[in-house]
Order: C-alpha cells, then structure tokens, then sequence
C-alpha cells in the first residue's frame, strides 16, 4: 500500500494511492498514527480497501499533501552514514552510526515551503531515506529486524550548518527548525519496495543535480540501524528512523552553497516518488 | 495550582493537590496534554475547581503517580548551565545555552524505577527545574518570556555517561534511554512559586547528599533559554525545557560514581516536592 495525508496542516485526512491515483479514506476512520500501526493499522487498512475499492473518492490534485504519517514521537536520523558524505563533511566516517533527533515540529508536508530561519545563513539540504516503525521495538536483533518495518518515504533532512556546528553543544539547534522535514509524498509498505538497498536517491536545487547516490552505499544498513537504536531507547509505532544522506550537500562545495529565498529543491527515491520544496526567508512573502 | 497524573503508565488520569491532598478530576474529562495548554486549559482547570471543589474524590496515596503532564512533543534540555557542573565536567562554561533534547519514550513518574540499559556502566544522576510552556512559541522576546510558562517541575535528567560521551555523535544515546525522565510529582503553576531564581535544589543517592545547588546560579535563566530555545525551532504547548543541573553529579567524583542495581535516588526543589527512584538493571528482579 502507499499511505497519503491531505488538507490543511494539522488537520490531514488519511488517504492511499492506488492505480496511480490518490483516494480519500476518511471512512475508515483513523489517522496514520502511534495507535493506528500498534493495532495492525496496516492489516485493517488493507482489508479496508478490499472491501471498499470500488467506492472511494478521489482526491483533488489541488489538494496539499501532508506528511504520510502522523508526527512521530521521534524523528531519528543516522548521520554520516554514506562514506562519500562523510568525507566531503571532513569527517571520517563513524565506527558505529551517529544518532540525533530532528525536533518534531520540523515535520512537514512534501510540497510545503521550506523556511529559513532568522539569522540564517546556511541552509542545506541532504535526501534521505525514511523508515517508518511499525511496532513497539526495544532490544530488537538485526535478524528480526524486518518485523518492526510499517514502511518507507523520501526525506529532506534540511540542515542549518551554522546552528547545528557553530553555535555550542549537540546538533538539535541546526536540524530541528520549523519545516525542516518534509516527509512524503507517500509512505509505501515493504511489499511496495524492491531492493531497499539497492535505490538510486537524488536531489537538485534550481535544476541541478546536486546528490545522486545510492542505498547500496549505505556504511550501516536498515536492519542493523534499527536494532543499534533500539539499545540506546524504545522506538514507537509510527517513529521515524531517517538513514543519512549520500554526497553531494551545500557545506560539501568548496566554498559551500546554501539554499537562499526562491530556490527550488527537488528530490527522489526510487519507488518512493518526488517532492519539492520552495525555499523561503522567515517573514518575507 | 498543582497539577497531577495517576494511574497504570499511559493510561493516567487527572488529579490536583488542594490543601496538601490529591484529588481526582477525571470530571473535567481532559488530559493535561497540548490541546488542554493550547485552550486555556489552566483557566478552564480553576473554574472547574471553583465549582467543584467540595465533592472531589480524594486520591488514595497507594495509587502510582505518572509524570504531571502528558508526554510531550519536546523534552528539550539545557547542558552545562551550573559553572561548578560545567566545571566538574572539565567543560568551560559555554558562551550561549547547550541544547539536547531527550526521546520522550524515557518520560516516566516520579516514583517509578530508573531502568540501567543493558550494557550500561555509567548510569548518572542531574536534579533539574523543569519548565512547561503554555502556549506555542516561535521567536519569543526575552521579556515575554513570562507568557508563555505554564508552570514548574522537579526533574531527574538521567544519563548514561559512556553512552552520551563516547559512542560517536550527539548526546542522545545516553539521554534519552526508557526511565531516564522521572518528572514531578507534580506541576506548580507560576503563581504557586516563590522566586524561581532562588530555589534550593538537591539530589541524594542512598541517604547520602551528592548535588545541592541553587537556581541562583544559572548561567542562563528562564526568560533567556525560552527566548533562546524559540528561535531555533517552536515550542508547543506542553513541551518541557529542563534547565540544566548544579555540580555533584557520579561523573564528577574523582574517580566517576554510578548507580547500580538497587540504588535509591532522592531529589528535591523549593516548592515542587520530592522524588524517589530505586535502580534496577535491566532484565533483573
């Protein structure tokens, strides 16, 4: 299946993707959250649409698509975990992953602006791919991994440099700024996907190509990710694990170049559709 | 007022302490969550009690106490803001705040036990005042800051030192692990506080005292790291920011001193009562 959300921000109606084409699924009743995938939300849905393909509205192509699923009570992201991107960072890469969080109110739609914050001067960009939990995961082994998998979606892990390297203490200054995450278009279930190590991801800014890697250069993969998290904290129903990004972002340019008011940002993942965001200087129009 | 949540773990209940006593208000038929900060909630909460303050049920003191207010979107801290605990860390104190947030799946009551994570050896202590906002705050000036308080709360800000400090990247390895934000008992509302830039605060671990500060002095005080913390990202109503610990903690004897398995912490604050956590490995009885 592929999970949509549409409507106003906060106020998403859940939605699928069937045949190409979107279709509201208010009638079943739930959002896309914690106690829908705790609940075999997936399974129910699935049945859902069996049952009611024939009925199902349409959705405008007007209409705004909000991020897949519900905000997360965590939104985990791997650093450094392309060995490419990591060097063009300086940075050598990690003997084991680099975890942070993105504040959750950094979530947002696929299509939405992204905002430059005040006082900012070093906006990036950085494609990622995204591991939605399916399941309540602690202590979980690399071998059951798959398990604990709702689904997969196109990340943007927008970055200020200046806040997240120069301004003290961890990285949360710089990665979890408003509309720092857009998440989507859709979050599609595993028997969606091919080869999730084996997906060519992307990105450009104003039509150049800017990252174009792929997961098979992944230095720690899916199943590995989620159970080293899963040590440190209980990963939730509906949490987001984002895995890094490949070469290819504004502070790897020499000198480095940064997203400013106006630009465009487009990105992909193989099977996991496009968005793109416009870029937007705080309180200018 | 004095607000408190009872009952099994995620599934609490409302209740306040009137006159020294606990008292059910599953009546008013709300959490104390973001929807209840976000709608006048606290003004709603006194007209209730008003009205009905003669016939609540009184709580029985054998019931859990749950954190006072329901998980938040952010359980964001402040690292470093003592100068005799940046010092005993062998850290200068920092020119601005160190931000770091914790997973809110370590959001656990007052009483319940601290968890030492499986391979942990370093299992630290931080007594700390605890802020939840009120209302959604995005680039709030310092002198505002007041608005935007919803009230206070004593804090056991754990840390697992090896996990933090040297398993590559951020903090949030060793902050945010499950059992690792014992919050209350209780939240106190503004007008329920003296001084808040002068409360005793202090933390014992088996009878013996190990940390007694004063918010007096904070490096950086409430007013600033809202104003602070708002510029990077928005605070939404109910999110905690934490406000950092004073000198004393296991990491700064000489050599380190770690909870273990059966330890018994004590902590706490002027005016926001007491808290009591035993350790327990992970996996143990």
């Amino acid at each position: 299946m592929k999970l949509i959300r549409y409507g106003a921000p906060g106020q998403e109606k859940p939605g699928v993707i069937l045949h190409d084409q979107k279709f509201d699924v208010s009638a079943f009743g739930e959002d896309y959250n914690e106690a829908f995938f705790a609940n075999n939300g997936l399974q129910r849905l699935a049945k859902f649409l069996q049952k009611n393909e024939g009925q199902l509205t349409p959705i405008a192509d007007s209409e705004r698509l909000g991020p897949p699923v519900a905000r997360p009570s965590k939104l985990l992201c791997i650093g450094l975990n392309y060995s490419d991107h990591a060097r063009e960072t300086g940075a050598t890469p990690p003997p084991e992953p680099v975890l942070f969080m993105k504040a959750t109110t950094s979530y947002t739609g696929p299509f939405d602006e992204i905002i430059i914050p005040r006082n900012s001067t070093k906006t990036d960009w950085e494609v990622e791919l995204a591991v939605v939990i399916g399941k309540r995961a602690s202590y979980v082994e690399e071998a059951d991994a798959a398990d604990y998998i709702a689904g997969y979606a196109l990340h943007n892990d927008v970055s200020e440099r200046e806040f997240q390297l120069e301004r003290s203490g961890t990285w949360d200054k710089g990665k979890g700024c408003d509309t720092f995450a857009p998440v989507g278009p859709f979050m599609a279930t595993p028997d969606e996907m091919g080869d999730v190590n084996n997906l060519r991801l992307w990105l450009s800014v104003n039509g150049q190509m800017m990252q174009d890697g792929n997961t098979a250069n992944l230095i720690f993969n899916i199943p590995f990710l989620i159970s080293y998290v899963s040590q440190f904290m209980t990963l939730l129903p509906g949490d987001i694990i984002s895995t890094g990004t490949p070469a290819g972002v504004g502070l790897g340019f020499n000198p480095p170049v940064y997203l400013k008011h106006g630009d465009v940002v487009e990105l992909g993942i193989d099977g996991l559709g496009t968005s793109r965001q416009v870029l937007k200087a705080y309180g200018q129009n």
